[in-house]
């Protein structure tokens, strides 16, 4: 894909408030960021050290601040609560969406939460109550209780009628709910057939109950997932008892995508996706000396089976100047095979059903590479040291570290996963630690055997 | 997010359909198949292995064909395409939307191409060539020219009844387009209003001019993130004459956000976000062998910088015991700080206004995760090899290779950029190649002119 072009507006907006910023002239900063919507600001916001981010906030107009709020990773979310006194907070955030309000809840003070409690009618206290009884990262907690219900034994005239009555519809909708009595879910009316259907038809001629409902307790992932098979634009959300509770929009199944595609990116280097750019740097040490030191530990086991050939190396100092090669490239060769098998778990491609084709595949994939890159490298070698034994061994620990790294590539993030530990976190420290060890072994084991006979 | 439950559902489809295939019987497969819909079609012929892929293939609802080949990754396409003949390929394609006939169209034979043409109404031709003008990822190339229109100068009521004379609305149609006689876009009007206002109401009180369209050579990405900016559905496409060209729904826009965030994780490990799980083995081969050659010649490089120091290791060989740990864990420091950087380059919140401010937070923590890693790492050489200059020597060491991942970690990704290379490909090879080559040069340096005083 073409990077050049990419975002050049966020980035100009960037430089002009960043100029305005500096000059000190807030009008044209506050203007500027009054033109922006609220995910945008939240955005800009991101993208400001802690300084200047708290400067930009303060001039956001307070009507945008609760979703400004909402659109911002957990760390920035937390600073920028901080700076926010409880009458503002529960001025921002009272009039929010009760999905969007039982996101935030968690990271509000006490005080607040009671204070937004007391100011709400009753309804919408048990609503709220409602929504976070379910569990978070669940279609209970993300779906919005405000939907628009009809019943069956109508017309699409007297439905018509009803709608220009209430007025106004919730954001993104595209289909009316048919519910029964006991607001049972019974199917849904596209808002298109509404507007293209003669007005004396009656609604249960249009009802569609093909498709499936979501259910409360449905995860995350997997809403994304159905959403995007069947590109809804917005789902409705039953209970066990096929009760209408709530719906799903795109837009929040949007940003439900591209945190789970983060994840993998931003995961893979010991990465929280809420990781703030601007993290405090006492923050940014803590968040990051902990996956150094889990990679620290394998880098000591590679230096213990060092450490076993001593006195190897002490009589052929060319292995030392070698066996990074021989380790690394393992390390290469596993990490790609663990991003294939981490995409193809995450979209439900892999299983028990095709994981020993997959790696019979990816065996044979590496016996090739292993004996292409193992003949360069003894070419090399052979040129360099002038010892043949020596050019043989290298190829030969290639060959058995890029089998270990396909075998390692391949049942590492099965295994993971079995275990409940996310192999998008943690398959890279755990399959290059095979590969350095199987390296450092392999080519130094050989080398004594062979070599110092 | 928790990896247990995830996809669930396709992991059950799977089973059952690989237990069904490998029993013979087609009849379960065919109909298990075909209550899928087309984009899970398509996850699930990428899941299966090419043998049975090609099993399930046959038995897809030929109605289905065209949509399934709209929704997989272009090699596994490749694959599909060559097992249908010249008419299935007609049949199956000529039906699309002209948006999803322009994404397969550079896939498809020659002959195949000519059929379509041949057998399309003169306007839908024009259509397609109009499309194909566009260059691929922009904006022209997404959108479909399928657009209801309405003029400024009518009512609901009259809307309406032009809405039911014309019957079925484009998919995802969340507002009508108002535009003039020279169909330039004037504003647009949501579906919702005409639904709940009254239907005397002149449309010239219902247009939204407030939002802007998007332009036909805008990027993909940016249309992306102008989507998620504005929660849009539906956003329209103009051209230089501000003329209606088309519309861009956020079925399509899903898929490019999945594509784009796949492309960091992937591009990171040298993969094209089309990679077949189950490439041929000389497709895969080839696919990952330059990579890696490419990480060869890095590894070389560290090589070479070793042998500069062969002496020195051949007199303390705990040198060569340690200095893996050097460069490693320099590496892991490093790809951590790329990572994030990617990320910001990609969402457009980094750049010259703030990348100076970032260069110094990150040295701030490298220069306290050196300290850290360092002290901890000196403390165990120590027990291990009882030698307190060599402790100070690679805590030292670790110390300048951290600042270096820093720097690297900043710098790379912004110089790869203007330099127009990708950094979510090319990061990770260049930063590591930095800390191999810091790591070995200052720790076997230092120990040189320390401790073989």
């Amino acid at each position: 894909m073409a990077e050049a072009a990419r975002h050049d507006k966020t980035a100009r907006q960037l430089r002009l408030l960043s100029d305005a910023l500096d000059s000190g002239r807030l009008g044209p900063v506050r203007r500027l960021v009054n033109t922006l919507s609220p995910a945008e600001i939240g955005n800009l916001l991101e993208s400001l050290p802690h300084d200047k981010r708290m400067v930009v906030w303060g001039l956001v107009d307070p009507e945008d601040d609760g979703e400004v709020l909402v659109h911002v990773g957990d760390e920035v979310r937390e600073g920028l609560i901080a700076d926010m006194d409880p009458d503002e907070l529960v001025a921002a955030v009272e009039d929010l969406d009760i999905d969007d309000l039982a996101d935030l809840v968690e990271d509000l003070p006490d005080t607040v939460i009671d204070e937004i409690l007391k100011s709400m009618d009753r309804d919408n206290r048990e609503r709220l109550e409602q929504a976070l009884s379910y569990e978070e990262d669940t279609a209970g907690r993300l779906m919005n209780p405000d939907v628009v219900t009809v019943r069956a034994d109508t017309t699409v005239d007297v439905v018509l009628r009803f709608l220009r009555l209430r007025g106004e519809l919730p954001e993104h909708t595209d289909h009316l709910y048919v519910v029964n009595r006991r607001h049972q879910l019974m199917g849904w009316v596209a808002l298109q057939d509404l507007v293209t259907r003669d007005t004396g038809t009656p609604i249960n001629q249009l009802i569609d109950d093909s498709l499936t409902a979501l259910h409360v307790s449905e995860s995350a992932q997997e809403v994304a997932r159905q959403f995007s098979d069947h590109d809804w634009v917005s789902a409705p959300v039953v209970d066990d008892g096929n009760v209408l509770r709530g719906r799903i929009t795109i837009d929040d199944v949007v940003d439900i995508i591209r945190e789970q595609a983060e994840h993998q990116a931003l995961g893979a280097a010991g990465l929280d996706e809420d990781e703030d750019l601007f993290s405090p740097i006492r923050r940014a040490v803590r968040g990051r000396v902990v996956w150094l030191g889990v990679n620290l530990l394998t880098a000591f086991m590679a230096a213990f089976v060092i450490g076993r050939f001593e006195a190897t190396i002490e009589q052929i100092v060319a292995l030392a100047v070698l066996m990074p090669i021989v380790a690394g490239i393992g390390g290469n060769a596993a990490v790609q095979v663990l991003t294939l098998m981490v995409r193809g778990l995450a979209l439900g491609q892999v299983g028990p059903s095709n994981a020993g084709i997959l790696l019979w595949k990816e065996l044979r994939v590496a016996l090739i590479n292993g004996l292409l890159i193992g003949a360069l490298v003894g070419a090399v070698a052979l040129a360099w040291f002038h010892d043949w034994v020596l050019s043989l061994v290298i190829g030969a620990a290639l060959v058995i570290n890029f089998s270990c790294a396909a075998l390692a590539g391949v049942l590492v993030p099965l295994l993971l996963r079995r275990m409940r530990i996310d192999p998008a976190v943690a398959g890279t420290v755990v399959v290059t630690a095979v590969t350095d060890v199987i390296g450092f072994f392999s080519f130094l084991g050989l080398a004594t055997v062979i070599l110092l006979r």
